[in-house]
């Protein structure tokens, strides 16, 4: 937390909250509500629950629902808690910009156009013609090859390792052990069974405010460009293939596989885990439910689960159907006996104990 | 694309094709059929669809099957126009090797043999005893540790981390990240429940013409060599376990896992995500079909799906069948039902109501 | 192998076995029975099997089940061969440590307290305020960033990054390319759909004795601490979320995700590809069969399977029942028709002729 405090009727500002307190007092920090302590605000995001013991609050602050009844702390009264909480946290991690320069302990190749605005740390090594624009934060053992455009306020991690010809836009992070711009998997078989690569000329571009997690992957397109386009958030350990394009503001979460020359729409959502095939359209808010594989093309708004990836509802049952798959082939079993029996009477009908 | 053109002649005697042209024209390169332009080659995999618009074409020149049908653009006709593209398109980006040598940023231990025609890159860092054959090319970031021997030819991209006494054939390629040589995951759990590392002294064994993609793992042996053949690729986020041995020009797509001590043939096909259990057979010209987990041997040429792992087309049918799971209960409740009355009516004749 | 030798009943002594051989040999490694050969000793976990060949042995010397039978080989007899292995393995492996301090192509920030005796090899890039302790080895590349404490005897593989603030036990080893302490995976999305990233202040900690495999990834707390307690084994490419603890002695195999604020108790098992959903609780030795997705809380013992996953018998009884399904389906229509004619017969008695 930065030394710097807040008026909580200054922070209620920022997010349009309301304050309902009888002094304003100052603001140092935000924690969450079990660790917060004087000083500080911390965040309610729903009711109160049984156990929510108001004694037990050692914050100087709350931000809460508009919903939440009177309590003797001063409160910011917002429509989202958790929403007002982030911006309110945010404005106090935020501190201005100290640029260190390029390390001496860093190596930059020829002809490259660095703002003297950034922090590039020892042990990173930068190509030939790459452009770094200002506020640009580089940690160690990062590798920037040849003819990368790295673009303002981009916070690159430790081990970060850009291809040549990416192109990372604004406020960007990518975070440790992420590859970006690896060639495709892309080979073509010959009679003889032997796999041909095929040359991958294209590139990677990455929109403002895209992060992405740690140990990832974005391979670079055989020709043309794998895109990521604005406020996309990636997790870690996510596979994004060859000439794929990905919308403005998705979530897709850890582990998540994305073939060769898919396209999600905007604001779509991958769980964790989920497969998706190549050269498919998944149209915008699409969401798809962990460990799905999806095989078809997804119309706008569809929600899916499952392998292949059918409706999520129709999904739930059946997968709670499966479950008594056992008890309804013997059910199947007693039923042919029965009707056996049923019919053996019919052709007989002088006998007549039937099992039931 | 490099400044020497080819004749389409020329690129028709390389890949066996048969060109239908008034003239021969030179070419710069190889492109997509949407971007190429004048100068360019471009391919069309398939028949001409009813999209196919000849006039829209730019490029100088096509690579068509033999059936396609005559167009007012210099064609190559061949048996498989993705190939030739692959071939010609290698054609076109192969330049001749330019050594830079060993950057005065990288670190090279005692007792190393690194021949003089290589190209090692700052912040590589070599250890003792590692052998480095001619036109190797080693990115930024790399760590080869001791007693590494390397190929001719091979490319190890920026961070890739080979682990003592690993083997890489030559004109391999590893992309970034990719860690060769880790331990395997091996331990013996006490009567305290405490878990006892088995120490790995053995290796990993990477042949001739193998690729391997971003932030794959390939861990050493127990004892002897983790094994993979020649020709083989491998996609990004794989997991290769210890002991494991892969036969040559298998196809594993991005984030299989591969358990200890299995052994894959020839020409195995592995989808995206495929689990395989450990100690198994997996013969030649296996085929695992994508998120399939394998859990028993299989024969040559199997065509396997699902979890576990059964023959492709048996697998499908079940699969469409478990969407219809909710109903067919339903169904058998509505029999039993029936079945039932049936049986009442038989007991007693004179009622005489069926439900129907 | 070093080459100071080891009598057979110094060995035994060590793992508490008993010797049955007419000499005491001098033994100089451990091998697999395959290829052990004089002066090492091997080890046979279970029965002699049908193809056992006593007369293929070539090691001086044999770990057995206390049940082996009598063979003309010098034997030590122990409860559990396979961990009387790794033990006297591990005694031959253990090598006196030597520090070769700190490269001069290692770079180290300020106010560091590193201890004389470690091992910090050429290209490690150390930030501010780090305490290293005794005989820690950090390999080549490997990024440790402000205000890291890496305990005693700690093994740090190539590439390894270690974000601010995390605490890294005794003992501890981390392979290559993993990452400790990147940002967890929050966001809250604001009524224009767009991501707000909350701030991660919190980090991680890992206890003693804990490895974890090649290009894993563990995030840091939102607030508070990721904790991963004492002798817990993680294999490769694990994803582990923010605010997860993971208890001691757990086994968690390679391509595992674990979701944010999970807990897992002492002992469990995760097979591999397993993901756990978040803010869930697993109780102590809990198993997890590969590739279940976990949805719900576990009792301490529970062992499951399937996704949702569900007790493991009942798991198995479905997969197998899901095979039968089209069968089933079939069958079903069968029913119905025979049902419908039955009833048929009964209103119009007439009728004889039942398909039977």
């Amino acid at each position: 937390m930065d030394v710097r405090g807040r008026k909580l009727s200054e922070l209620a500002a920022l997010v349009g909250g309301v304050v309902s307190a009888d002094e304003d007092p100052e603001l140092y920090g935000l924690m969450d509500i079990e660790s917060a302590g004087v000083g500080e605000i911390a965040f309610i995001t729903g009711a109160p629950g049984k156990e929510f013991d108001i004694s037990a609050i050692r914050a100087s602050a709350l931000i809460v629902a508009k919903s939440f009844p009177e309590i003797p702390v001063p409160v910011i009264r917002v429509d989202q808690p958790a929403l007002a909480a982030a911006l309110i946290h945010q404005s106090f991690c935020n501190k201005p910009f100290v640029a260190t320069g390029i390390s001496t302990h860093a190596v930059v190749g020829k002809d490259c156009l660095v703002d003297h605005e950034v922090s590039i740390a020892p042990g990173v090594i930068i190509g030939d013609r790459v452009h770094i624009a200002r506020q640009v934060v580089i940690h160690a053992g990062a590798v920037i090859e040849d003819d990368v455009v790295v673009g303002e306020g981009s916070l690159i991690y430790p081990n970060v390792t850009l291809l040549c010809r990416t192109e990372i836009g604004k406020r960007v992070i990518l975070h440790s052990g992420t590859v970006i711009g690896s060639d495709g998997f892309g080979f073509v078989t010959d009679h003889a069974g032997r796999h041909v690569k095929r040359p991958h000329v294209g590139n990677v571009r990455i929109d403002d405010e895209v992060e992405i997690g740690a140990n990832s992957c974005v391979d670079r397109a055989t020709f043309g460009t794998t895109w990521i386009k604005r406020g996309t958030k990636i997790d870690n350990q996510v596979h994004v293939g060859h000439n794929v394009t990905i919308g403005e503001d998705c979530i897709i979460v850890a582990q998540v596989g994305i073939s060769g020359s898919t396209e999600l729409g905007n604001n779509v959502v991958l769980g964790g885990k989920v497969a998706i095939a190549g050269h498919l359209k998944l149209g915008n808010r699409v969401m798809v439910a962990s460990k799905a594989g999806v095989t078809t093309n997804q119309e706008e708004g569809a929600v899916v689960s499952g392998f292949p990836a059918i409706p999520h509802r129709k999904w739930l049952r059946a997968a709670t159907a499966f479950q008594r798959l056992p008890d309804l082939i013997s059910e199947v079993r007693h039923l042919r006996k029965q009707v056996a029996e049923v019919i053996e009477k019919m052709v007989a009908p002088e006998k007549r104990d039937v099992d039931r």
